[in-house]
């Protein structure tokens, strides 16, 4: 096997299973690339049991040949070689990876132990690439990293008539994002770290969606993946959305991060960052109170809605999180001071951040 | 109290009392900046025990009056705070930071207790600080910062007749840079860590020191500065400087620090990186070795010398640290496969590494 394929394309690839590959583990195995060859090009993949992750890179092939080598190594190789082209060539156990004046030569791992990796061929249901990447980033926040319940370590995505909703949860906040998309496709639960890595692969343009048993396929022109969904029940939040609401302020997003991340310097992290909102006659008075001091920020509000005036309490941190996937205006919409508020971008958008308040 | 100080000079000179106050402390006095107010402006100053330092801010000041604050909370607040102009107030114990919205109070901490900093104000002799701070940071990388022998962790600054120098060394490798200079200074060893922040803090133009016991104080027009000094013998570093050099290359450094980042990816981590050099017919040619495969790269070179070949082996490392501070060509003096190697700057301007070789 000898290949010429140039080192932006290459790397580019090796990128993004360096992301899914293990850098180490308890299997040796999973610590591998497979590179499959053929006359068009080099199929790269690899696998960390969650997600299996595979890519396609353009390239000169002669005596198409297949073969495994140290993911994390050889992607670190090519990535310092110099010039713009790299050769390959596979003879017996070695493949010898040669650019400008370098010439190394790579042990090969065993082809025939690699686990095999399958992806589908036909596509069930289709969706923008691009509009599914935004909508898990802007909801990835209110996922759980450590919680208990897997669910909400998860982002759920569910179809409608004409468009498609993810929704995110910690238990204390829910992030929700729809876009526009048509088919007839499933509900499903998608880890939120594969959700980090679908993020990163797609593009605009068609993801295809291949349902399995407990498995999504998602493939693109670029790249196939196969993804663990995980079991479960999503909790109803649609239940704590309120409906009700009594007073509605507007302003400009950035405006508003820039005063609670000042006045959250002197927040109590042992009281949950506790920032308090008091909303009257067109002003937005934040205010922190912590051991070294307090603080107090006023901003000017379009102000709406039955109620003259109301106080609420929030976590700091989950008001910043709930406010980063909005540019422009945002609303802000309370039904009281204890119950559930929404943050959105005004005008709509398809994003909305639905929050607890802190007991006053 | 009232003072109205720029956001921006306020911020500067707070980021680098920041680096020298310790966040947290088994003594908590110690987190606190001290601020003496004049008419002029304000005097920050805060002190780990090994630094003291000590940054005039002009600003208008109106009754003045001595406080001390939380530094790394006063520090975020002022950073965080919209609009140009800041406004300090201090009325009893709370310091009040106003600017736009914004209305923080702080408390003050206890003035009576914090310990007394006092900075010289006479001079006994002048450098240049921006020369001092570039050699110093050239040579930084070969101080030790774990080293039994409390004299590798420090830089070791000689005065001569027309120029100084600063030299650091772990024991395996020594960093020199020569740098113009008069005046009758003394020699003396500042420890790594200290001369890290007086990187940071020195500019062009003069840095006048004064000498105290075990102590050297450094002022600025913007900053004064006392540091502890290392006690203790540095080594006789001038004997393993070789002296009979049998052969000599000269190439482009970036060409060399690229090719060395590459073939030290497959280099044996557990064999101190080991890369090998052979020189021959103009070549260099690098290799290293591990358990993944063999790497090579091969350099054009201007070589010259009594010896017609040489071959040598370093630790990756080293030579990527030594070659660090040199742009443009690189001249690599040799005297054996076995003696130290001179790595400096083509041409002169200062500076020279001297590295040990590793067994061939």
């Amino acid at each position: 096997m000898k290949a010429n394929v140039t080192k932006k394309t290459l790397s580019e690839g090796l990128g993004l299973l360096e992301r899914v590959i293990p850098s180490r583990s308890s299997n040796p195995l999973l610590t591998a690339l497979k590179v499959e060859a053929s006359e068009a090009g080099l199929t790269l993949s690899g696998t960390n049991l969650e997600i299996d992750l595979s890519c396609f890179v353009p390239a000169e092939v002669q005596s198409p040949q297949d073969f495994v080598v140290p993911a994390h190594l050889f992607a670190q190789i090519v990535r310092n070689l110099g010039g713009e082209l790299v050769e390959l060539e596979l003879s017996g156990a070695e493949l010898a990876v040669r650019a400008g004046g370098s010439d190394f030569k790579l042990q090969t791992g065993d082809l025939a132990a690699y686990p095999p990796l399958t992806f589908p061929t036909h596509a069930d249901v289709s969706l923008d690439g691009g509009e599914l990447a935004r909508a898990f980033s802007s909801v990835r926040y209110a996922a759980s990293n450590e919680a208990f319940q897997a669910v909400f370590r998860g982002i759920k995505l569910e179809h409608r008539a004409e468009s498609a909703r993810v929704v995110a949860s910690d238990g204390y906040r829910v992030a929700i994002r729809d876009f526009p998309a048509s088919g007839d496709g499933k509900n499903l639960i998608v880890p939120a770290r594969s959700a980090d890595e679908l993020i990163r692969v797609l593009r605009d343009g068609e993801a295809r969606f291949t349902y399995g048993d407990g498995q999504l396929s998602v493939t693109t022109d670029r790249v196939r993946m196969n993804l663990k969904l995980l079991d479960g029940d999503f909790p109803d939040y649609e239940r704590v959305i309120p409906k009700d609401i009594k007073l509605q302020v507007t302003l400009p997003a950035t405006a508003l991060k820039e005063a609670v991340g000042r006045v959250a310097v002197l927040a109590d992290k042992n009281a949950n960052n506790r920032v308090e909102f008091l909303v009257s006659e067109g002003k937005l008075r934040l205010a922190a109170e912590g051991d070294y001091g307090r603080a107090q920020d006023t901003l000017d509000v379009v102000q709406g809605g039955s109620e003259p005036a109301m106080s609420l309490a929030f976590n700091a941190r989950h008001v910043l999180d709930a406010l980063g996937p909005i540019d422009g205006e945002a609303e802000l919409l309370f039904s009281g001071s204890t119950s559930p508020a929404i943050f959105r971008a005004s005008g709509g958008g398809g994003y909305m951040a639905v929050m607890v308040t802190l007991r006053v």
